[in-house]
């Protein structure tokens, strides 16, 4: 199968890709969701939700083509106010991770322990990352 | 082309690809060092800023090792308020890098362009991203 062969069937993965790499910097990706999620958890709580956020997060990454980045860190000195930067492929593919089995359970385990969540939507400006 | 040509060429489109769907999240990596800009930026030289900050982290991804993401975001709607999620492999890089002549030079050109800056420190919890 050609590169071409390929782009004609519209392969999210390909077209991202296409967009995603070149001396390791993306200049915005085409088409690209980033969002960006702002958590406060209860604190008594924090262990059990940072165990089912690894799960969730390590999850999509394996099996959804569509999910490029979970970066979830925690502000320093304020271990329960989480900030998890997701970047998708495009629109569909965000969609979908919204309905797969992985996320609802994320969601169903963790709805005791979220205190405040904020999304905010985000656009590229460009994305930096040295190859793996 | 063929893929298996572009493969051959070592195209680092292509390795992207063929990794894509594999396993690749890094958790909890020791000693990296991770922080958050929040930036508000002159909406009269926003253009002029973005290309600064592209030539910046084009050039820091490429040259310095220790340089593992520079994400710039900014918030859809208000494109003057950009985000960056920076991840060094340790303080020793972290600390190279502001020495560095293109960061230098970068702080300098754009010093009047930056109306807030805000550094936010933070520590990894997963850093989930698809292999290139």
């Amino acid at each position: 199968m050609t590169v071409k062969q390929l782009l004609l069937l519209g392969s999210p993965v390909l077209v991202c890709c296409l967009f995603w790499t070149g001396r390791n910097v993306s200049a915005e990706p085409q088409g690209c969701v980033v969002r960006i999620a702002e958590l406060e958890i209860d604190p008594a709580q924090l262990e059990t939700y940072k165990a089912a956020l690894k799960e969730e997060i390590e999850t999509s990454i394996r099996v959804e083509p569509g999910v490029l980045t979970l970066y979830a860190v925690a502000i320093k000195g304020q271990p329960a106010k989480i900030r998890i930067l997701e970047t998708y492929a495009d629109q569909a593919e965000y969609r979908a991770h919204l309905e797969t089995p992985h996320f609802k359970r994320y969601k169903t385990v963790t709805q005791g322990m979220v205190k405040s969540l904020e999304l905010i939507e985000a656009e590229p400006i460009v994305l930096g990352s040295k190859p793996r």
